[in-house]
């Protein structure tokens, strides 16, 4: 069953330090979050290499596939940063210094007494139509290009740019959801989960078994659904049979 | 410039539990890691949703683009478990009751004095000509088809899933790496670094500026390569340069 009257996104990580494992990506569980919240459904995430033809390719594969996509990493001054220019070219643009982004790069940089060297100045080619995103911790700007959003790699940094750019998204329909800790094992949950989830169309159940120790298991369920009264009844029944077999949960 | 010799890997990670930001995915970090370290370069990191369509689409991508596949996830007991059908269909391989992973979890479920059913014996379901790889905390196997290996998605699982699939992995030549934490902004030793990266086609150059506060920021630059004595010689520069220019590191 699919949910309706969602908009759907995508997220690009670019990094050989994630590929690497240097690095635990986290900007991609923010952006979900988010996203799940304003009823944009991610349907893929991917993380690729500083490699400027795979970059391209990915962003014109996921710009048409979904609604919008969110790219991270490889705005920053050195060689490896090449996310900018291959926007530009995926999309058949150029690419230049932009006025606005060079100003606010000087300005900054005259502020704290640095040079706005050649490097740094890389960070003002932004490709041509496309709206800067404002980065309040370092300056050196985001940007969106059509349905492409494109993010720093820096978390604190990528944070205040998704939160600039909530304003150019269309929202979903909210999807409810409920959570219950289930103490007991999947397996005895599993054949009551499909049949509920066969039951009711608009619902969509997650079961997420956690094992933290021989003592501390059990199961996470989520139901999900558009149309809230639905999923309460479906909620009450999973319940019913929860407490039929003396099974504990809690919210 | 490439670095020669290695084998490369990459993951699939299935789960609308991640897609929605529910779940931090924590696994692909892990197996990326553990690649690294026995010289097998990870290409590609994917999220994708519990849809079976996507996920024999993707085995089929990626297990012909890379040498290695591994996937996490959905080899549970409920109803959106769609991996090994998936990997089944994907190979063209039938899928049926496995006797050797039938067998483990009755023994298992027979010994906590669980019952051993409809739902469990799922988790036994395998497709034809794959190897089991043992899972010591809930039994319930992941198994190896060619160069397709799958995991289960609860990291305690998946890594020691991914510990016992070590030994069928083909080993690369180890990539040594030198990371240095310099005290500067990027656009300080851009050009260098790029300077760098252009002399010595064996290397491999990742710079990753970090922003901690307005008091603790800087550059972890990572060079890599793997012919040692030519790492140690590019390192040397890059001291040397931070040394003539004041700039402040650490190792």
């Amino acid at each position: 069953m699919d949910i309706k009257e969602q908009y759907t996104g995508s997220i690009l990580v670019i990094g050989d330090e994630i590929l690497s494992g240097r690095t635990q990506d986290t900007n991609s569980n923010h952006i979900a979050k988010k996203m799940t919240e304003i009823g944009i459904n991610i349907s893929d995430i991917r993380v690729i290499p500083d490699n400027k033809e795979i970059i391209i390719e990915s962003i014109n594969e996921l710009r048409k596939k979904t609604d919008y996509l969110f790219t991270t990493g490889g705005i920053g001054p050195t060689h490896d940063d090449i996310t900018a220019e291959s926007v530009a070219f995926a999309f058949g643009v150029e690419i230049n210094i932009n006025q606005e982004a060079f100003d606010i790069l000087k300005d900054y940089y005259d502020g704290i007494g640095s040079t706005f060297n050649e490097a740094r100045q890389r960070m003002a080619r932004i490709p041509a139509g496309a709206t800067l995103i404002d980065n309040p911790i370092s300056k050196a700007p985001g940007f969106k290009l059509e349905n492409v959003f494109v993010f720093a790699g820096i978390p604190k940094i990528m944070i205040a740019m998704l939160e600039n750019s909530i304003k150019y998204l269309e929202k979903g329909k909210i999807v409810h959801s409920k959570s219950i800790k289930v103490n007991a094992v999947e397996g005895d949950i599993a054949k009551t989960l499909r049949l509920l989830d066969s039951e009711e169309s608009e619902l969509k159940i997650g079961s997420y078994p956690f094992f933290n120790s021989d003592q501390d298991f059990g199961v996470n369920v989520v139901l999900k659904s558009v149309n809230k009264e639905k999923l309460e009844k479906s909620v009450d029944k999973f319940k019913t049979f929860l407490n039929e077999n003396s099974m504990s949960y809690s919210n």
